[in-house]
């Protein structure tokens, strides 16, 4: 099977059972595309282009440009990569955020989680793309949420756990973040009654960011090379173990 | 004044006045901006997640890919420079069609004018960002417009008279291009009766992709520091001549 995330219990079932299991990191495109055409549409105004044309008035619109715009990625594995990557083609400032740094991380600046609630109030877009383990979950509580700046977005292509949503509601509300913009939530789908559905802050989307085309053929060639090389007795890429399932966020 | 193009008579009128004028390339970040939006918003089928929402279903969504597609960018001065920098952050293949390459284009592949022709079936998008000049106006012909593929997207962020309006309904009436993207036109605004503003494989939009906030700030940058160099009997930055207007694209 191929899915975002090892976090759900069957993972652990899986290799409890001797099963062994990689990350194929094929979602990392279509998410990226999807945090980028949801922050481009929140910046250009194109669905008030639409509004004017379908008027057949002639207006012009201004927008707050993404260039120049500072980003805090939670999450710096593939997909908070390749998020960064795309973010700052627009010229945009990234700073991840990643326990253990590498060095490699394709952004500007990095912290650790342990300075992450300072960098908070300086960016205009935040994207959750953390796994839920017991170091991220519920990290966005109203501590976090109160340092928002008021024009911000926040994003979620991670996991609903991460976010307290009882103290989102009452952030949104009060005006700071902006906009929050869910492709994921606590329950999933959310109860019919949920405030998520209809909130005029809230973009929600079904879990769906990972929807582009070239994930299954992505998937099919890590699986062949990771199937090769377990029939030759060798190392698997991108293995997944009870300890890599609990790691920290990226 | 700020504009984006020196195709307007008011620039002619001005140097045979003897006033010296400078491209001050202040757009081409918001006009990149816009076209990615635009693009992105073809790609990710975000308006149909919002359509589930507003019904409160959970709806799984696929899209095909921005990476993996293959631009080509006709006219790559700064504006077409910026969008193939973007867009190649993508994963996107980005061909640029320029009559007197240096090299340093940021793309994949360069083609002359002569070779764009050849170039035009391959393309999933083709992004016009071509002044208009004796050389660029009308190229987008029925010809042009006949080798596009099935799926794919025109946009324009040129000049309206780069392309053949009755060739390019035509062609959107036959579903190739799929979509037109149209920022530019040739009647400004169009005429009230004009197909542009309701055909469904349109995206009109009012001359209005420079509309980052940006702008403002970078063109009294560049003023500023053209105005030192002129008090100090130094040669302007990207100054304009009655030569550099009626160069071909890019």
């Amino acid at each position: 099977m191929a899915a975002a995330g090892v976090d759900h219990p069957v993972f652990g079932a899986l290799l409890d059972g001797g099963v062994r299991i990689t990350s194929a990191h094929v979602t990392d495109i279509p998410i990226a595309e999807y945090v980028l055409a949801q922050v481009l549409r929140a910046s250009v105004p194109i669905e008030a282009m639409d509004a004017s044309t379908a008027q057949r008035q002639w207006t012009k619109h201004d927008w707050r440009e993404v260039h120049g715009t500072r980003w805090l990625v939670i999450g710096l594995g593939s997909i908070g990569s390749a998020v960064a990557v795309r973010a700052r083609a627009f010229g945009a400032h990234v700073t991840g955020v990643r326990r253990s740094p590498t060095g490699d991380e394709p952004v500007d600046a990095m912290v650790t989680p342990d300075d992450l609630l300072a960098a908070v109030p300086d960016a205009d877009v935040v994207v959750l793309c953390a796994p839920a383990t017991r170091h991220t979950i519920g990290m966005v509580d109203a501590g976090f949420l109160g340092r928002m700046a008021p024009q911000s977005l926040l994003v979620n292509v991670g996991r609903g756990q991460l976010v307290d949503e009882v103290a989102l509601r009452r952030a949104l509300d009060a005006g700071r973040p902006a906009r929050a913009i869910l492709d994921v939530a606590v329950d999933e789908p959310p109860a019919d009654d949920s405030w998520l559905w209809d909130h005029p802050s809230v973009t929600l989307t079904a879990h769906t960011s990972a929807g582009g085309d070239g994930r299954h053929a992505r998937a099919a060639d890590v699986f062949a090379g990771n199937l090769a090389s377990f029939v030759a007795g060798e190392a698997l890429v991108d293995e997944v173990t009870p300890e890599s399932r609990e790691a920290p966020p990226g």
